[in-house]
């Protein structure tokens, strides 16, 4: 296992001491490194707070700040945190208009995350309403989660219901939106190599020199099936056509094309990927008005990729271009 | 070789009208893809060109933008653009103040940009300086280069200088500054894992599984030494100690931190570099006021990353804190 670490224990701590001392300007650490959030908090505005295993990075730390998130809550390499740093950070960041959680389907992130909810709850005086995000349609159900994975999608979601937060939607509004903008999110994924999660010490699955995982899962779960390495745009014809088939979208439908890498995939060719997706969409009759390649939602050192198609209308358009000033997503 | 790719020959094509339909908002791309350009220019400005081979995005065509260069020419993976291209640059985006080339030290890079600096002179009517980047202190000369290579330090360079330019400073204004930028910023890199250049189809050099090259340069050359993988703290203080000790900074004064991905490492473990670097920074006695943190100028697949270290003076930070809007770098 080669990586740029001091040891197996201390990756996470580390990492986040990095980041925090790297953003400071945007964020501050927890006590004991239970959460980051944003330095500043507008008093009013309903808290977004999202958090899930670590390994995924930018993804939730990244995307704290002005018009996404207020808080994310990163667990050990994944690994769901905790409620209680959950509970910790909704009492740091909820000023009392109550807090959405944004909740990529797994099944130990899903159970954390309801947790915490009933403690705050009982607790009292705060309101706490969920966003599930399951918009990878590779698999029905997976060895991680019951039902579809959530994975790139989720950071659509988190920008839209944030900048849809900072125009001072209320709680069950933003929580409609959130499951709207969902609704209308695809993603599949493939992978090219295995990731190795570090306490392993080792990939987490074989794969040929000549084969790929099509609809790999975000910790290297299995997807659809394995299969030769193709070209890229016979495997965005694939990922694409799967998408396709469960979004069925009318003829003319504004979309937002995101392509993500794993981490271990280069720019050059998520920008490749980027020029086949866009000709197959069009081909079917899409309009793609929106674009965000880059490595946002990754799979530790995986190489590969992901598509997400996102059925856009005037107003989540308009949300989607609207100022956001994050770690990892800035315009 | 396991990449995203329909055919060695039109990687770079492809990802280039990727590129240019992903940012349609900021560039556009000239005739025959000869090189990338802003979409609107500022008359009055210098223009900045720079450009160089493919295989290290988003350098040079995601800084492309409002606050940094005007144009960029892309030469194949690891490939001098040839000098046609980057007179044809030069006429497109050259207002009638001049242009400043900022140019990676190599030999291609350099001999190519000096002809069409000539032929531009030749031609009449423009003026034209150029600023070389070697900012890698890992050898004093190599197998690409005659002197250091230029390497991470070239964004920084590119940022302040761009930034510089919006405040219309002239031609050789603008080239001191460059100089001066370029003269106070040092860079060292380590490589995990060798680049894959497409049309080898094989791995550029072979390395042990418990091995790193110290030094590697952005195209797989040779560094310093190959030695035994070793943790991410002694790694940062024998990249930090070759730069300190070439730049030799008076002790309290303010720097900015560069921890460049090389594209095959994931963010956390480059965040893990950012605590380990700058706990070393500070404990020699510099501030370390500004971060950056992200795969900038990449080596195709290549896993490992590069330190660089700015020093910074009043000027040199307000103008790396201006606004910029490119692909890549935003704030």
């Amino acid at each position: 296992m080669k990586k740029l670490i001091n040891g197996v224990e201390t990756i996470l701590d580390e990492s986040l001491d990095g980041f925090a001392a790297a953003h400071a300007d945007i964020v501050t650490l927890g006590e004991g490194r239970r959460f980051v959030r944003r330095r500043t908090l507008s008093p009013g505005k309903v808290a977004l707070i999202s958090g899930g295993g670590s390994g995924h990075e930018p993804l939730h730390v990244g995307f704290v700040g002005r018009g996404m998130l207020d808080a994310a809550c990163p667990g050990q390499v994944f690994t769901s945190p905790t409620p209680d740093q959950m509970v910790e950070a909704i009492a740091a960041v909820d000023t009392g208009a109550g807090c959405l959680l944004i909740v990529k389907n797994y099944e130990g992130d899903v159970m954390n995350f309801e947790m915490a909810g009933e403690m705050v709850r009982e607790a009292g005086g705060r309101q706490v309403a969920t966003v599930l995000t399951d918009d990878d349609v590779a698999v029905p159900t997976s060895t991680w989660s019951a039902g579809r994975r959530g994975v790139a999608g989720t950071l659509v979601v988190e920008k839209i219901v944030g900048a849809a937060a900072e125009q001072s939607l209320g709680l069950a509004e933003l929580a409609a939106l959130g499951r709207q903008v969902n609704a209308r999110t695809r993603s599949m994924g493939v992978a090219l190599t295995s990731c190795t999660v570090p306490a392993a010490g080792k990939p987490t699955f074989e794969l040929g020199a000549d084969e790929m995982e099509l609809g790999v899962g975000i910790h290297g779960e299995p997807g659809r099936k394995r299969a030769k390495l193709a070209t890229a745009d016979a495997i965005a014809e694939a990922l694409l056509g799967a998408i396709i088939a469960d979004l069925a979208p009318i003829t003319g439908t504004e979309c937002l094309l995101l392509v993500n890498g794993f981490s271990g995939t280069p720019l050059m060719e998520l920008y490749l990927m980027v020029n086949a997706a866009r000709r197959i969409l069009i081909g079917r009759g899409l309009r793609v008005t929106r674009y965000l390649t880059g490595s946002y939602v990754t799979s530790l050192d995986m190489a590969g990729c992901s598509l997400t198609v996102s059925l856009l209308d005037e107003r989540t358009q308009a949300l989607w271009d609207a100022p956001v000033t994050t770690a990892a997503l800035c315009w």
